[in-house]
């Protein structure tokens, strides 16, 4: 038997609806929020929403609020129809996808000068650029600045803002993020708790090809020859993991070699660092749970990746 | 008879318990937020919500997210029994009054570094000073910065952060705030706009003593003579409002007339602006409704006040 298609709801007002709905009869809800051109990673997610919630949401939306001007919005691949038949494979079902069209239309903009830039912002966006007239941004000011947020300064903002605007919408007891993403993961752990959500927020594992490559929408970009040296990401930080275990505590030492590893193998090191699983601050010897976090570039592609230590 | 006590309500977890066994007996929710030491103006906002809800909830919290380091938390005025005594006052009830001890303690927080300040930014509030862990705040750019946000840099992300998590923990059908705070309401409604709350925000009006002093906590600082001085605010307001209706459309001219009566009965003008209902820019010619705001020290009290033109 084929799976029943999810529900497909593009307005605010009835996915709102339809979760107080469900809430009334007593339902537990749980939101996978993704940006669509799914892959095994989300299905995961999607399964691990399952074991939470009665009913799964998934958000497909691709969010102009974490993008910069510099970073090309309108290249971002899509395939919804495909999602959707994606969806349908995952044991279990999809209640609902939430597909907005736009979630910072707001109607009429009085501000006649909405197209001018915010000023004194430090950081803009590709829809501060549009003058859409959206102006509230949630800063998750510590866990924004390191790792990915030096090299892409609105992406946490965005990601924040556009998380908390489906909180409020979806109203869902449990969210699903990949800790894949893992400075993002923590960060809504965060704001979370600091913004009294009530929304449990469950992190779920990297999911991997058989040769060890996390799952990401950007793998198709690798050549087959870059695909090969890309895999010595996750071997050197296998490696690291390994000595950590055996009483390596050293994070430089152990830093120097995973950056060795990767450059050799033809990488681009954006960064490679230790960091405390909860602050993200850069740590010096491994004495409580910590995180390597991996950014490099392979060709034009670039990935990230990490793995906890929990010695 | 004499009023029923409204039921006292201190942790986060009750509060929302008790809003979502209320909600799920059909019944509305209206919260009256303030900063307890009420006064006639506090309580017209209780008569405004019971316009708007079924039952009352007032929050009486000081909020140090909205305190800079060089503003006195320590010495703000509170009077909880008087409160609560005034609050049984009211025509109708008050159902609940949700009184926190301290709505960032977040129990254990791992950094050990916790004491440090937040770096790379800008404005600092009391809450940072003490270390409290807490990193998210909510900004609204362009409205944050103008009139009361150039001498108070961090009141405003200080009050849409409260309100943020007083919205996610009271989870109200209707919140009400007083047009006497006028950048304070404009400032709720967009972040409610921007971030999807399903809270309707009411303006309520400015409440005025019968000389049209508006009702402030802060009026017991005046002496006798400020306190006529302080009179000028009001009557320079509505000359201008009524110069407006019948057809002086510069702001300058406004402007400086109200600055000249104010300063002329000793007092000392921060700001007196002709501003755009919406969105506070100012505006050289009145075309559309605007707002005259103005704060003024008398003595050593800074007081506000404002006047809706709606021509």
């Amino acid at each position: 038997m084929a799976a029943r298609e999810p529900e497909i709801i593009t307005s605010k007002d009835k996915m709102r609806n339809w979760s107080r709905a469900m809430r009334a009869q007593g339902k537990t809800i749980g939101l996978v929020p993704t940006m669509g051109y799914l892959h095994k990673g989300h299905l995961s997610l999607v399964s691990e929403a399952h074991q939470h919630a009665d009913l799964i949401v998934v958000s497909i939306y691709v969010n102009p609020g974490q993008f910069s001007t510099s970073e090309d919005l309108s290249t971002y691949p899509s395939d919804f129809h495909g999602d959707i038949q994606k969806l349908m494979s995952v044991p279990g079902r999809v209640d609902v996808v939430f597909n907005p069209y736009d979630l910072y239309d707001y109607g009429r903009v009085r501000d006649s000068k909405g197209t001018e830039k915010c000023e004194n912002v430090g950081v803009v966006s590709c829809l501060e650029e549009r003058g859409a007239g959206h102006e509230t941004w949630i800063r998750v000011e510590k866990l924004e600045k390191g790792l990915c947020g030096k090299s892409r300064p609105v992406f946490f903002k965005g990601v924040a803002t556009v998380v908390s605007k489906l909180f409020n919408i979806v109203e869902p007891d449990v969210a699903i993020f990949g800790k894949k993403d893992y400075q993002q993961w923590r960060l809504i752990c965060r704001m979370v708790r600091d913004l009294d959500f009530a929304v449990q927020i469950i992190g779920s594992e990297i999911t991997r090809e058989d040769d060890g490559l996390a799952m990401s929408s950007r793998n198709v970009y690798l050549s087959p020859e870059e695909r090969q040296k890309a895999l010595s990401i996750n071997r050197s930080l296998s490696k690291a993991k390994h000595a950590a275990e055996n009483g390596q505590i050293s994070c430089k030492s152990l830093q120097d070699s995973i950056i060795f590893a990767i450059e050799e193998a033809g990488g681009n090191v954006d960064y490679a660092e230790i960091v405390d699983q909860e602050t993200l601050e850069v740590v010096e010897e491994i004495k409580a749970p910590v995180v390597i976090c991996v950014a490099a570039c392979f060709g034009k592609t670039r990935l990230i990746d990490n793995m906890e230590i929990t010695t």
